[in-house]
């Protein structure tokens, strides 16, 4: 069984679309948020069968932990209230998903975070979205998408969330939104950045001190970090922290959302084979085709298999490490008898 | 010859960064800044030759392109005189090592950048310290300290600076300095994060084809560009721009200033000799020995000694692309007769 960590539901009727851009409009002019669209299950099937499902099926995955569009949760848009509305809606569209395919995709819920909000709500989604049977959570570490205004994840006031998700036993993808700071290219610059940084934060705090159980994915190969790997260890040692494996990779895995194969061979050059889960973050920023290949830049799948791993770590990698990450994702599994 | 194109005076005496401090105390206190003081030939020597001259020559390089500490520029301190003047200290005590040791070490100036403030006064330093010999700047793309106000490198803001290098045929590296925002720590994420976001700021841009001639050196390996290489060549062609050799790469190179074996494979595997300058960073942000190798993390001569490079690719890397990217450098060596 092949499950991919890393799948946003980029290609969600327009109608939810629409529905954001007219609460924007209703908020910015005073007014409560306009009804939420009627979305029928056919047009559901729709955008699913043709997109993320058909290039499931063509490049061999099973299954894709399934969150909301990371790049429209904007939470700096809005206020609290508006973030909150949104993640619900955004959820719940997710949950639909998952009810019309159960057996490909599982939830992973988007936040109600806000620029300057505490993480209570936040927490309070992640316990309905759990109910529904969702397995983890998308954390924005930069909720003022770009300007940086929130504390590093290592400050007491990321603790609610953690503490809930760690009561909840599901993980966390550290996954930043759009950037209006035009300094940040979202997919080019933003998103890269913000898993550096993250690393980084986890190195000069001592959060697993404090959340020995926690957990937390950074996407696409874990930014800057592995190429800088040597870097790091002497940063670590720099700033007298234990070796990154005892400080930092017992609680932190990267996914495989790296797009040519010297950077897949070096993520797996440098990070134990334990910490690595396959994610492809399709449908998402790079849809083309790599004319040096044929294939799609972000059928990642296929640098793995070219690395020859042995069944084992294949196995640990496409879909062991993910269960062990995902508990819940393993119990439903389980539950099926898988 | 071996020329490192990144070495930052991170050893000067202690009087610099005491009359540093003071300044700034002087400027909060809204009284002028105070005399600069005396430093003696004899502490500029002892500064150096304990230091970077004795790793150079045990590493086996024969010269560096040097320039102010990086993370004591702190645009964001103060406002533009304070950073005019103390540009022009941090760059006459170049310029009095460059005098002191005239085989080994090469100027490289700071601009007088200030957030908000025009690159009048930075071009003007500019101009100044190539009188005094100097071979190029470091250009702060974040004079804000980790704050990211400032426009996108691809904004006219930047042109008189651009200008002023054409008109002078001398190049910038971009260089960030510390950082005042806490979520990033400067060596370990800023640095980094800034060098993945200009690269893909000049991905978005066409800042080259109004300065073809334009010539920007990345440090620190180019941040995360070579790991993600193939999310670049995709997001470039999802955005409908050349192939990055044509689009950036003409006017761009990376130092190797990558502190593992596996990370400077990398780079070379995906970017090509020509765009590579051999850096250290030396004696920089990551000063200890790797326990998995017995050297220095930052002698990252031994990385490319293992590459197995031809001759003809070892000496781009090692001199030739430096002489290209500096020509004032390529001057002064011919005159030299070297």
């Amino acid at each position: 069984m092949i499950i991919d960590c890393h799948g946003h539901y980029t290609t969600a009727p327009g109608q939810h679309d629409l529905w954001r851009k007219s609460q924007l409009t209703a908020f910015r002019e005073g007014r409560p948020s306009p009804g939420y669209p009627a979305i029928s299950d056919d047009e559901i099937r729709e955008s699913i069968e043709q997109n993320q499902l058909r290039l499931l099926r063509e490049r061999g995955a099973d299954m894709t932990i399934f969150s909301p569009r990371a790049s429209a949760m904007a939470h700096h848009e809005g206020d609290e209230r508006v973030s909150g509305e949104w993640a619900r809606a955004c959820n719940d569209l997710i949950a639909r998903v998952v009810g019309l395919f159960p057996e490909t995709f599982i939830g992973v819920c988007q936040l109600p975070q806000s620029p300057g909000a505490g993480l209570t709500a936040s927490a309070a989604e992640l316990e309905r979205c759990v109910q529904m049977g969702f397995v983890g959570c998308n954390l924005n570490p930069d909720p003022s998408g770009g300007r940086w205004t929130a504390p590093p994840l290592t400050d007491r006031y990321w603790y609610p969330i953690f503490e809930k998700m760690v009561e909840l036993d599901v993980p966390a993808m550290v996954h930043v939104s759009s950037s209006c700071n035009p300094n940040f290219h979202a997919t080019g610059a933003h998103y890269i950045n913000a898993d550096t940084t993250a690393f980084m934060q986890f190195i000069q705090g001592d959060l697993f001190a404090d959340f020995p159980g926690l957990r937390l994915v950074i996407p696409h190969g874990g930014g800057a970090v592995p190429y800088h790997w040597g870097r790091y260890r002497g940063l670590a040692d720099m700033l007298h922290k234990p070796p990154l494996d005892e400080h930092v990779m017992r609680n932190v895995s990267f996914d495989t959302c790296v797009y040519h194969q010297p950077g897949i061979d070096l993520l797996f050059e440098v990070i134990d084979t334990g910490s690595i889960l396959f994610g492809s973050e399709m449908v998402g920023a790079v849809r083309g085709i790599d004319p040096q290949t044929g294939h799609y830049f972000d059928d990642t799948k296929r640098y793995i298999d070219k690395l020859g791993l042995s069944e084992a770590d294949a196995a640990k990698v496409l879909s062991g490490n993910a269960r062990r990450v995902y508990p819940r994702l393993d119990q439903a599994l389980r539950a099926r008898g898988l």
